[in-house]
């Protein structure tokens, strides 16, 4: 039987999972968009540019139904290989474990129930700001207003995101941060376009003629060249860990985004480990270890899903590098592990749903 | 020290609150706007009939925030008697017991986070109905599928409404249902309009020649004379009997309509319980106790708590019969006591609130 992976301070990461083990858990999923998704070439999470803005709203619908209301498949990269939402469905079936949406600023809104912030999606940051202040700032205070109220409902809180272009923009975050990460942020495609990417980041710097030193506000700068999805997330992150509550960041290099802007702020960056897959760890184009130990070294684990003997050619492409995470899949898969499910049967169950789907 | 109230069936309430006392508690409010408030006369929850349409928005934003962003004042009635919300802040403060805001339908939408059912308001039940049907039922599925998303959550759920106009429309339900609650349904106001309701209720029926043998279906009755509360909570409801949860629906008669949709839905009607004020309990223009035992007879409990003794003029007009319940006060207080705090703390502490605000 296959363990999960210990990635980064794995001592750390054994007693952090001991101790949510047997603790009441409650997973949120943050879905924004920005327009940095619509440049052509820079997102796979959807079929096409225009369709990546419907990506976080069919993620969640499937998520919650077994099926899309917003577009009329399951969101897939052009080559059709289908969401990592597929692997977040099976886990959450699994565990049972509650599921609470939050519209942080999706272009489309979900037809199903979720909890709006009343943000606003991001813009393309090479020519604006991603957010006037004023709404990030909006973001920030109902994002605490929300996880206040309902702080009480579980001691560890699972974090999932769907964000398309969400990679770009973080990258964008992290230098404006001063952050070596240009080699270090992942992509969903097997072929990071890293360059394109990077001449976003340039452009987006170039635009507010930025350099490190010229604001000590986390919240600004992800305003100007981030997204709704760090703003929110990073809001709901900071209630969590001064009331003592333990936080799973579910996702890859983007999570890096939300322990720069706590340490940006000066929190105390503690009962915070992110959960993400093996095929994030094992990216050659992308490396979240080192990106994460230069800002603050939280424990890291990845589940240890393979579809390498898939029957099926859309979970085989992830073996390959195609999309490798997101919607949780990471999070949500090595909490069914810690549950007590085996890798092989969550692969199992995962090929199961593949089979419902499209075949 | 004062009790609470046993109002209805005594041994099953004790039974049933011995049960929640230690199980894990969370509570919802549910809002939506019917265009029957609009009607002048019918609703005093806002200072006048325009404004009633703001009062489930700022309700909940003055719950969360302890001020309101879509008015500039807390909502109150046409003499300034200030909404009960006041009262469910001070019990939630108390208790730090988790809190979701529901927006089944409300005409404004908060300025603070809430979970979006893509409803829509009730329309005036007098010219047309409700809610289209699809509207109906995609917010009755749509309840099902925000609740089951998150019933691990709790073992007990308090359920609060802010709907002004909520009674009649009740009423309209109830009687389309076959009940006779014409006498039995109360008001915010110290004067129950009776009259007038009884004609808005009138004109409803004859619109739909509704005879009570016309329809077996709960959904329908509700989206022709009801409102989006109705359908939402209903089906909330239905959820969590069918899981074994408890529900404490915390509300004067308007929630005998949720009983009602029950039964007619043949659901075994089981761990409900109705909290209450013992405002609505001595009401003598109302009858929760016999409205609720011709229904379906559920446990009543109410909270005793009394301004009588207030030096505020605008707490002590809940003591001539004004305003009464809502946005969930009866069931908070309940609550609050069982948690260990008296109604002497709470009423002490509601003054304290009552200054901060006005004084």
């Amino acid at each position: 039987m296959k363990d999960l992976i210990y990635a980064n301070k794995p001592e750390e990461a054994r007693s952090f999972l001991e101790k949510v083990k047997n603790s009441k858990v409650t997973s949120l999923i943050v879905i924004a968009s920005t327009m940095v998704s619509k440049i052509k070439g820079i997102s796979i999470a959807g079929e096409n540019p225009e369709l990546t803005l419907y990506t976080p709203a069919a993620d969640v619908e499937y998520l919650m139904l077994g099926k899309c209301l917003s577009i009329n498949a399951i969101p897939k990269t052009p080559d059709g290989i289908p969401t990592p939402a597929i692997i977040s469905r099976v886990c959450i079936k699994l565990t049972d474990i509650p599921c609470l949406i939050i519209n942080a600023g999706s272009y489309i809104k979900p037809k199903i129930p979720y909890i709006e912030m009343n943000g606003r999606y991001g813009e393309d940051i090479r020519y604006e700001d991603a957010l006037e202040i004023s709404v990030a700032k909006r973001l920030y205070e109902n994002a605490k207003i929300f996880i206040r109220s309902i702080i009480n409902i579980s001691d560890t809180f699972i974090i999932g995101e769907s964000i398309p272009g969400g990679t770009t923009t973080s990258l964008a975050f992290l230098v404006a941060l001063g952050y070596d990460a240009w080699d270090k942020i992942s992509s969903a495609s097997k072929h990071n376009p890293k360059s394109l990417k990077a001449s976003v980041v340039k452009q987006a710097l170039d635009r507010i003629k930025f350099n490190t030193s010229n604001s000590n506000n986390a919240l600004e700068i992800a305003s100007y060249v981030g997204d709704p999805f760090i703003i929110v997330t990073s809001s709901i992150v900071e209630e969590l860990i001064d009331a003592n509550k333990k936080v799973i960041l579910a996702g890859g290099t983007q999570m890096a985004s939300i322990v720069a802007f706590l340490k940006k702020n000066n929190r105390n960056i503690k009962n915070v480990l992110i959960a993400t897959t093996r095929w994030i760890i094992e990216d050659n184009s992308s490396d979240i270890i080192s990106l994460i130990n230069e800002i603050h070294p939280v424990p890291i684990i990845a589940s240890n899903l393979s579809f390498m003997e898939s029957k099926y050619e859309g979970l085989k492409k992830y073996e390959d590098g195609y999309v490798k995470e997101g919607v949780g899949a990471g999070g949500f898969s090595c909490y069914a592990f810690l549950r007590g499910f085996s890798f092989e049967t969550i692969e199992k169950e995962v090929e199961k749903e593949y089979e419902r789907i499209f075949v």
